[in-house]
């Protein structure tokens, strides 16, 4: 398929959802949790989630334009913490499922374990490989839809020591941790290897 | 590794950069094409790539601070145009070489060919499984750490027909596209499932 502009916009719109939302290439694949001013928890799955910086560690978030029964940047904003959660192959199901328009807490509703780690105010998702608490940051609101790019700081973080190299590297193979593909597909990782630094006229190496 | 903020900046500063960098999960990674106002192109590789939106479909990219020989996100502002491009197994040794700092054009040095697609003003990386020519739209500085989230919005895509699949979905394990890890790692996605449109109360099935 080779489309231009008007053709895209002309496509099916659920063809073309599924299409633009795949495009982009893998993305990671987490459960954020909050907590709201009564101490209500949600939990709900996110594939767009990015590095920031590493001193100080940031990440951002990039969040829909806001509706009703959207909590998750709401709740941030009233208690100024959420989580961050690796999804495993084993809880890929309830992690997907936590995207339906729930009544009831989404832990409940799909059988997710909350996981307190004092002092941090905001739960964790139990049995999630990599943990990460957040500190909210700024946002900035993206005049073209409507979406908010959030930045968070990170100010604890879980990580199996097996799956850390010794430069630091986590191999993602080894912890488990799955990729999102589009709107729902989910993929498993295979490390072929890393390359070393690179340099002007020096072929990178295997490492 | 169980660390909070403090621990965190006190770690190693080579260290934390891998750490924190792979912390994310896993990552799009893209070939991004520009050329500047006298027509020199650059290509660069970028594992910051964020859906944004599908209607109309939007991409977003975060630039680190600008320095001296970091020409991407300058050329965009130049030219208003730039291309995303996919990485194949056999072109991440090539992709990661662009990340050296050539006093030459990249595409020279590490030996990737440009792809010229009329009228797409902007070369794309010829053998790259996903094209796409790309127009900025607008752009936002992130006041904690002078990082640059820039949208733009997709005029031109190209993806092979028999990675699509009846709904639009993309299955990137045929298309070949590598995701990132970290500063240096490349990884190959294999497709575990997708899960139907999630409800309340009735357990998503695989599709």
């Amino acid at each position: 398929m080779q489309v231009a502009k008007q053709e895209i916009l002309n496509l099916e719109q659920r063809y073309r959802a599924n299409l633009i939302n795949s495009i982009t290439g893998f993305k990671s694949l987490s459960l954020i949790c909050t907590i709201n001013s009564e101490n209500v928890s949600n939990v709900a799955v996110f594939t767009q989630v990015l590095h920031v910086g590493a001193h100080p560690p940031l990440i951002g978030v990039l969040f829909r334009p806001v509706m009703e029964g959207m909590d998750t940047m709401k709740n941030i904003m009233e208690r100024d913490f959420f989580t961050l959660n690796h999804v495993p192959a084993s809880l890929a199901l309830e992690a997907h499922w936590t995207s339906a328009k729930w009544k009831i807490s989404e832990f409940e509703g799909v059988g997710l374990e909350e996981e307190y780690i004092a002092p941090f105010p905001v739960p964790f998702v139990k049995g999630a490989p990599i943990q990460m608490g957040l500190k909210f940051v700024e946002k900035h609101l993206i005049a073209a839809n409507q979406t908010t790019f959030l930045v968070g700081s990170i100010e604890y973080l879980s990580v199996p020591d097996a799956a850390i190299e010794p430069d630091g590297f986590i191999d993602l193979a080894k912890t488990g941790s799955l990729a999102g593909v589009g709107l729902d597909g989910y993929y498993k990782g295979e490390k072929l290897h890393r390359f070393s630094y690179a340099k002007p006229g020096i072929k990178p190496e295997i490492i």
